[in-house]
């Protein structure tokens, strides 16, 4: 080294004279105020580091990238908020609650993920935008958008045929769902398998009824146009359970407990990306604020009500009103 | 507007002939996946600024700000991560099982806060640098650091003298510790409650040994000169509880469950910030591991060992060795 600075330039800051310190800073006590807030900044950063290099070891180096993110954004949040330790309290106290009320038929967490968002955000980054990148740009078609599963699906529903009841009892107006399955490029897709799983006009699903019924919950193939079509019941909207936390944390925000209405799909075919999804019915007037934020306008469709007496498009005869209402899916290649 | 752009100039991007794109996206491909990144980044801000927006109705501002913060974190950390849907299970089902474990004696969520240092930068946020504001800046004294509280704190301690016995039976070396309670000022604060708990040489603290005894827990009074001095037992490393999820993600990162030596304190003087922090003893392995992140480098005491047969500075005549430590502790103002 040899331009070594002068003693004066190496001192601690921390010793520094306040008086030869910036301008702004002239004032003795505001430049002590400013140290210990440099001060404090680097504990708290050094704090994060200490945490984050805890990790190094990690057997996982998927793990590691985990836990150094979610720290990363947990010692922000505390940091940013200057989050107090009764605050700090009330959290653990909030997830205590969840896990008391939580059981094989409640999921207090995946709920408190649902109303926060989180779970529609893992589904939005797993299910990108994906253009057809074959053809030119005109051709180009966007898969459909993916939405919250839940946590009302069960493996094993029955299998109908195209054009058969999907109902199975559920009370409800009648209502035809078709439309066709491609891929991006256009093609049809024969054979995928349509999972659609529904409530009926109360707002409940099978799995609520308390006893061993089945219904409102089937699965059909598209046939060899890629065509599909099904009776279902028209939905309704319901409330997800909020007799816990989640429910006391949507009432101090003043939010909905309602879920819009949806009716629910899950498409599989050979080669191509699993979309789970709902489709909306237009009128409900819960759209804009669904609880676990759900809905996308592309999904959003038009179930038309036809006036009793008008037979189904299968030649079926009602006694009552029914609707139609039509959803063409589009799936984008495995990844 | 006297300078209206040319129509070209106002076409929707995505309509935009990639042929007239920058030229970094020449090819068409490339083009149209550079157009779906930025469709896929407009959807994932939009459903963070949508839940957000949600909370606009919340009664309490400061729960509102909390939550906010609270969900743009958890957003992002799925956007940066790209979390998989099968990794959002993974995170589901480790918060089920702290739900599981956690009862009325063991509390799995304030561990996962320990071990992923949430809770001590809380902890520290809470605990900001305070030197004095009065007096030349040479006088200027930082308030004692604070670390975490833990569980094994209880109220209702018995009260000892000064230079009582605190140990109240609990297995251990003897140890006597000694110092002065002040403000930032340097002025003996008189009267000052100090709180004192420790697990015995075995790592176990009085509320697990399973029966109703007290001990290695007490409080005192600091006499009229702040001083106070106790008789303790020399500290020994111990893990925290690690048979269930928490244990399995320190497993995960291959880290310790140990905590380093420690001795808590917690002293509260009327006008004064409480502060509740711990003492560490020098030679301790486990110092740079501690798997709660509580060490703080002004919290490490040299304990030092006294030969047997070395008289206790209160005059107390012991069989075999035993050390002493000074930690002189300084209160921030209250806020």
């Amino acid at each position: 080294m040899t331009n070594t600075p002068p003693p004066a330039e190496q001192a601690d800051p921390e010793q520094a004279d306040p008086e030869q310190a910036d301008p702004e800073q002239a004032d003795p006590e505001q430049a002590v105020a400013g140290r210990a807030n440099a001060v404090q900044a680097a504990r708290e950063e050094a704090l994060t580091d200490e945490v984050l290099a805890s990790f190094a070891g990690t057997e996982s180096g998927r793990t590691q990238e985990l836990l150094e993110a979610l720290t990363r954004h947990l010692h922000a949040f505390v940091r940013e908020t200057r989050l107090t330790e009764a605050e700090w309290a009330v959290g653990i106290g909030f997830l205590t609650r969840c896990g008391e009320i939580t059981d094989a038929k409640r999921q207090e967490f995946i709920l408190l993920s649902d109303v926060l968002g989180v779970s529609m955000q893992t589904i939005t980054v797993n299910n990108e935008t994906v253009r057809s990148q074959s053809g030119s740009n005109e051709m180009a078609t966007e898969a459909t958008e993916a939405t919250v599963v839940g946590p009302f699906f069960v493996e094993g529903s029955p299998e109908v045929p195209i054009g058969g009841d999907v109902a199975g009892g559920a009370a409800g107006e009648p209502c035809w769902v078709a439309g066709t399955v491609t891929d991006t490029s256009g093609n049809p897709v024969p054979g995928a398998r349509i999972e659609v799983w529904e409530a009926d006009e109360e707002g409940l699903y099978d799995v609520q009824y308390g006893d061993d019924r089945v219904a409102a919950r089937a699965h059909l193939f598209s046939d060899e146009a890629g065509r599909y079509a099904f009776w279902g019941v028209r939905p309704t909207p319901y409330p997800i359970p909020d007799d816990g936390p989640v429910g006391d944390l949507l009432k101090a925000t003043r939010r909905s407990p309602m879920r819009a209405s949806h009716l629910h799909f899950m498409v599989s075919a050979e080669g191509l990306h699993t979309l789970a999804t709902h489709i909306f019915v237009r009128e409900c007037e819960f759209l804009t604020r669904d609880s676990v934020f759900g809905v996308k306008q592309s999904l959003v469709k038009d179930f038309v009500r036809q006036p009793p007496g008008t037979p189904g498009p299968d030649g079926r005869l009602l006694d009552g009103p029914w609707s139609r209402t039509e959803f063409d899916i589009i799936l984008a290649p495995e990844r």
